[in-house]
């Protein structure tokens, strides 16, 4: 069972999950989970079994749970970092702990092993960004849930550990320091008699065109600038949205094309590099916020200073880099 | 010029340091820094020359400067996060910049190329704390600097674009989030009556012993209740000391053991694992804090969860990672 622990100078938490590795000696001869290559894959058409049984999936053949047919499929993940079961944790009179409620759930983008988000056709695109706000509307539904987060991280050096293009969505039983930071900005900016700070940038980002890599008519996505690495991009909507569940059909299909368009051109300026993306939403019971998409690209690595500070180090200008990407 | 950048929302600052990186082409080929393999070395004897102009150095033979013959050697950056020059930044509206005030050092370990901390002669590690030491009394006479972090990125995985084990000095001109993080933890333990939080910590984790990896007279080397990744490992002052640079011979001594002997064990039990470690230790202007050293093996990447959540999944119990490095 997953255990939540936090740290008693600085409030952080850490998930203590031992499921999703073996013993510490494990660690002295393997650095990092390597993708299999050649291996049977579990997220292909016919390997249904290996996974735990679906929780979700679209199957416009109408073909039975569990078989081959699907166009997207979600599956509780094998070696949840949260999960609904409680079990008792051994206590420790100094710390602060709690139990990893909470789900953790892997949605599969297609049956093609071999393409991610950014070379999958459009179609296939909405239709996971579909899934999201399915699975999303599931999670909250949830009384302990307080925070979902959906992921992608593509790519070894960006934390994959299998190579079959999925997203991983996780329900939270609390509100994290990130989302916490970005909602506190947010106040604080209405505090002092200002508008959306969100929409703000939007605005500003709009007119200055300098850092704006692709645009819709209901998105636009940039390099922000305070960019933590080389090519980050943050895709925003451009009318003030609170909440990524209630997004209306004009909205999916704006945002599928904008989150295509710019995965399509990291992909192809960039040789499909690894990259992280997470959605930012609002909490559970927090009525304003802006929903957003940041995606990192991982081509350098956090050092000392990064972890140890939070001051990021970035060697690539954001108007380079939007500059460079806007160039296909 | 290196620029500080704050992100809007957050308050977050990033080092826009284009310096360091060629242009953004240069990302479509290569993703990380390649650890040079047999090319010529800029810390080796011989090569004093490839480095910016000495700015200290150990020299027990009293060789002349930028010559062979030194035991500890520090170097400016030769791409500097943050320099005491100033040029000037384009101005944007919207956003918050300054300029990247401070120093950005290199203090290369020995003339070894091919040991590190861990497999040094403890009177080496000996030499290069006492650098240290040095170092961050020069760096806090700048009247600029509000915050000192020291750092060692330990193999390629870590951050690390040179091999011949070295670490990095970083003065800052602000007191970065993580360092604030821990005085405001720091502070409130004492406003609701408490005594030093980390005091405590390091009672609490003696008495207990479940977690420490070593300990001598002045020290104690344990992994934290809330580790964030596999093996991160925490040394205290047993005694509370606010302020690394006012450390006694003594302390010095103890310090270099500890921090010899943990980093061999993580060698030794580990293969030689990437790690990242920094010094956390009052501000400039903070009289009470605990300063102490963080340990984090790369073991694993962060993913989508931990950027965009700032919650870690840990996949091993720092008991058991305790345990198994004590076993040695």
């Amino acid at each position: 069972m997953p255990e939540l622990r936090q740290d008693i100078v600085t409030g952080r938490w850490v998930v203590i999950a031992t499921e999703r590795s073996k013993r510490p000696e494990y660690f002295s001869k393997r650095r990092v989970e390597v993708v299999p290559a050649g291996g049977v894959c579990p997220f292909c058409y016919g390997n249904e079994s290996l996974t735990p049984p679906e929780v979700d999936a679209f199957r416009p053949d109408g073909s039975v749970a569990n078989t081959s047919g699907w166009q997207v499929r979600v599956v509780p993940n094998k070696y949840p970092a949260f999960s609904l079961s409680h079990e008792k944790i051994i206590e420790e009179p100094l710390y602060c702990h709690r139990q990893a409620t909470g789900l953790h759930e892997v949605i599969i983008h297609s049956p093609d092993h071999g393409r991610n988000l950014g070379d999958l056709p459009v179609e296939q695109v909405e239709a996971v960004i579909k899934m999201y706000v399915k699975r999303y509307q599931a999670a909250i539904s949830n009384y302990e849930v307080r925070y979902v987060e959906i992921i992608v991280n593509h790519g070894l050096e960006a934390g994959a550990s299998l190579e079959h293009s999925h997203s991983q969505l996780f329900a939270l039983p609390l509100v994290p320091k990130e989302i916490a930071a970005e909602i506190d900005g947010f106040n604080r900016h209405l505090e002092q008699g200002g508008d959306c700070i969100f929409c703000d940038v939007v605005a500003y980002e709009t007119r200055s065109a300098r850092r704006v890599v692709s645009e819709n008519e209901n998105f636009i996505a940039f390099c922000p600038y305070a960019s933590r690495g080389p090519f980050e991009i943050s895709i925003m909507p451009k009318k003030h949205l609170s909440a990524f569940e209630l997004a209306s059909p004009d909205t999916i299909t704006g945002f599928t094309h904008i989150v295509h368009d710019v995965l399509s051109k990291l992909r192809n300026r960039l040789s499909d590099p690894p990259y992280n993306y997470w959605l930012h939403t609002r909490p559970v019971r927090v009525d304003e916020f802006h929903w957003h998409l940041e995606i990192l690209p991982k081509l350098s690595a956090f050092g000392g200073l990064e972890i140890g500070t939070g001051v990021m180090i970035n060697v690539v200008k954001p108007e380079e880099a939007a500059a460079f990407l806007r160039a296909d």
